[in-house]
């Protein structure tokens, strides 16, 4: 079928929309592809979801190559599985919430996990019957606090996601291997740069997890990478090198201090260095830092005291992160009055534990470490109070900043910041959905064995934007070939019928060749149109103009700018060939 | 693709759902295509998918062929757009509303008049963009009172709606044949049988409209249609034949009787024949029936009166229909007790007259003819009252119900009463929604010309179920071609090297020729596989199997249940050929 600029529903803008700030969403609109129907909430006009259904059948097409089944849920979904996982109350305002005519309670999906479990667990019984993957690529929902950037981060969205259902982590890790690799050859295919990263688990609970992000200066996931490996992870996930263990036979006796005035550790710091011989640095310190948490479904806060380095901030996400599911908040002023054993700036272990305050460290706080720490009393400190000796930590919890120059955990390089924008995720689910369900396959043995679930998303819609990012210039969008809404984007340039007939000739043949052409049929001026087409990005622009006086047509590649006279004769098998 | 039955996602069941009342209901849960997952709620397994998606084809490329272009619509939409059609109103408890995050309303779509025109008045201003087709194919949302019958009423389902913008009633009209034989094109396809019926409006307000309904003993739309004729209607829509009018001069004086204790039509006409001679019948009767409206955004209620002949009853859904979009309900005791001068049983025209009630009558009670009605006091009626002389109605409704045997309203043969499922509605809207929200073009003259509008749906879910109930029999599905799941189901019937060899071998040629093959490898019993094949219906069975001593195999038509056998060598060529 010849796409035709004279019929076709499209529009090019001159100027960028008001609302938008990064290239993806200021060129789709430009161009045409996408329309604002409300916050976080797009209309893809005709070239958008050309483009769109391309990047779908990429995925679909790797989905089935891994032998995984296409299924389709509704969005419209009943309350109770998602409140038998917790999930109804733990999406938190996120989640689209509905009520029926009769008063019953739905959702909209945000994803899938339960009825996928339910679904699997009402149509099979056996361990004959695993392992299965299933996927679909549905439309989800989530009230996003700061819809942003176009169709990159919207309310309404498409995303594939699969699960796959394995009878044993062995089947697990194969399932997961299989994604991982499918995905990588999607985003291949479709021309993207991105990296892996090590992930957190989410709100979805869990183990392993990796991101996949695409490199983008303008995306909202920071991640960390080494400067002389491939590793890299989100900074919620980046794990820390701990020193070895040391004795703590040697170490001098922990002595308190009045330390007047010196509530911080800059404070601190100077106080000690500016009255004493010996000259201590922050990283010397132990910052006691405390939040409050929450398990789901519970009413109740407990206290938790966390403890890092002086020299590093707490990173909440990353504590959040570190604690999950559970909720993490900070402490209150009422809170502080409650407890008056929390001495402000001037916590340390000794309170902590006396009072049954779970205490957990830094992993840079081993055995055989000596800090200088709050002494539980206003305007003292302890100096040399010795871990495993003088304190004795009830865990480790990844809570510190990671800083730039941080030595890599693999061992390799240091560590430095980048920014991406995640298009898939792969996660290694385990039994956390089928326990709730009770999703179990008759073994060989006679008996039950429960199921263990990966789970595996790419926000298609979120990936067209994504691709936007990294390919476009000042011009306008520059499609890789494989999800461009067209092949060759054709310009009448001139008006006489030799024009004319010579491209409704061109575009018929190359249409029969089974080459997809966007024909610009219009009596616009030929500026015009050469504008529309930079501004629309098909990879191959043919003028059909001048040149036909030389038996000649123009071909530019959209990318480099490179511009080929090619004879007319030979132009149809030239495309065919790109 | 191969699909092998040892690994699809597919387990049949022996039983029919306990909620399952219709056969597409009961054979596509049976036949594992569909899942329940709330009231009205589905979703769709790989080979229900697969048929899914071949009628959705189907649909896009009848669409594409007229050049109506796709885009796509997001489902959650914000309220004003339908606050300014009145729809967020009007829908009533139907619609899916929702709140976000920030309190701000939205709902459901659940169709897309007011954002298709909103987004053409965005994109398009002059006479020379026009006339314009733009459709989707989209989830929508409708909170039915009783979703039923699977996915034949559901509340979440999927629609293609279309829309055509044109200058002029021509340009309309022109999209409408368009539409209207694209939709014969598509369900002749799909292999469906169907009648098109003159429709009334639903909520959508305009002018011509025709239903598609799929003849079917389970639907829900009566309809009603000619024995001699291809006449065909909507109950809603049958216009009644008036007869000519009569000359007033001749007929006897209007005269009251005294006709105790006759509230009813049949009391009162027993009693005129058993007091005088002049012999009555119920259709020379007039019944007065009162109701009262309401327009759209009022609150107030206005009386009316509706005349019919007294040998038919008053269709309340014919009498909703004809003052759509108002409100129509009947009359408390309250009401009659605030109006005395209606006095129940014996109402007649002229105190609705003198209280200036609207008098709206059916067609048959044209000038001159002369009917017996109420005097408009307890146990008085009046005889020979003419119409044209004694009262003049307010204008003619279509209120009366439709009767088998009632002529045809093309003149050709009498009606009769039949079933089917509403797959299809095209539609003349007009300019109701360009009025509301200005969609004008600027003419060629430099004024602006307001568009007028169609809107045009195929039910894409609902046709698959029915299809289902046209095409099914005792022993499950019996899928039309162009829709099936497979060409071919292959059954390896029998556990030897040589069956297996053979039924991979001929699976894979299919393949590669472009066959699409459903492979029964399962282990299981030649009775159980050959049960699973006639219930999952897709047209050719093929049989590998103890023939092959013999060099053939069997070929069964699942829908005549002939079978034939075809030398091994030969088969391929021969299900190509199918």
């Amino acid at each position: 079928m010849i796409t035709r600029m004279s019929t076709l529903f499209l529009r090019t803008l001159r100027e960028d929309p008001a609302d938008a700030e990064v290239p993806s969403h200021k060129l789709l609109v430009r161009a045409g592809y996408v329309r604002r129907v409300g916050p976080g909430v797009y209309s893809w006009l005709p070239l958008g979801l050309a483009v769109f259904r391309r990047v779908e059948q990429v995925v679909r097409e790797e989905m089935n190559a891994i032998g995984a089944q296409e299924i389709l849920f509704p969005a419209l979904l009943p309350r109770e599985p998602y409140e038998a996982t917790n999930r109804w109350a733990e999406y938190g305002p996120a989640l689209f919430r509905i009520k029926d005519r009769k008063g019953a309670d739905y959702l909209l999906g945000p994803t899938h996990e339960e009825l996928f479990t339910l679904t699997v667990k009402g149509e099979y019984a056996s361990y004959k019957d695993y392992p299965v993957m299933l996927y679909q690529i549905q439309t989800k929902y989530r009230d996003e606090e700061r819809p942003r950037a176009g169709i990159l981060r919207g309310r309404e969205f498409v995303m594939k996601d699969s699960y796959s259902f394995d009878l044993d982590d062995d089947g697990l890790a194969d399932s997961y291997r299989k994604h991982r690799d499918a995905y990588r050859t999607i985003f291949d295919r479709v021309g993207l740069r991105y990296v892996i990263v090590a992930a957190t688990s989410g709100a979805m609970g869990g183990s392993a997890s990796e991101e996949f992000l695409a490199e983008s200066e303008t995306g909202e996931d920071t991640y960390v990478r080494s400067t002389g490996s491939d590793y890299a992870a989100n900074v919620e996930a980046v794990v820390t090198r701990a020193p070895e263990a040391q004795s703590v036979d040697d170490k001098p006796a922990a002595e308190v201090h009045h330390t007047p005035d010196t509530p911080t550790i800059e404070t601190l710091v100077d106080f000690l260095n500016s009255t004493g011989e010996r000259k201590f640095t922050a990283a010397e310190t132990l910052k006691n830092v405390l939040v409050k948490t929450r398990q789901p479904g519970s009413d109740e806060w407990s206290l938790l005291a966390v403890a890092v380095p002086g020299d590093r901030e707490v990173d909440f996400k990353r504590v959040e992160a570190a604690l999950e599911p559970a909720q993490v908040e900070l402490l209150t002023e009422a809170d502080f009055a409650a407890n008056p054993f929390l001495v402000k700036g001037y916590i340390g272990p000794k309170a902590l534990q006396d009072n049954k305050v779970p205490f957990l460290v830094d992993p840079r706080i081993v055995t055989g470490t000596a800090w200088v720490t709050g002494a539980d009393k206003p305007d003292h400190h302890v100096v040399d109070l010795v871990c495993g000796r003088d304190f004795t930590p009830d865990g480790t919890i990844e809570a510190a900043e990671v800083l730039e120059g941080d030595p890599s955990p693999d061992g390799t390089g240091t560590l430095e910041s980048a920014r991406g924008i995640e298009v898939g995720h792969i996660f290694q689910l385990g039994r956390k959905y089928s326990d709730t369900f009770g999703l179990d396959a008759l073994g060989q043995d006679g008996k039950p064995k429960r199921i263990t679930m990966g789970s595996y998303g790419v926000g298609v819609s979120r990936l067209v934007a994504a691709i936007v990012e990294q390919n476009h210039d000042r011009d306008g969008l520059v499609w890789p070939r494989e999800v461009a809404p067209a092949d060759v984007h054709m310009v009448m340039a001139g008006k006489d019928d030799t024009v004319r007939d010579t491209a409704e000739r061109l575009a018929a043949e190359l249409d029969d060749a089974g080459v997809r052409v966007i024909l610009d049929d219009r009596a616009s001026s030929p500026g015009v149109k050469f504008a529309d087409a930079e501004l629309v990005g098909v990879p191959t622009i043919l003028v059909v103009g001048k040149g036909l006086a030389n038996g000649v047509v123009e071909v530019k590649d959209r990318r480099s700018g490179e511009r080929t006279e090619v004879a007319v004769d030979e132009i149809v098998d030239h495309l065919r060939a790109l």
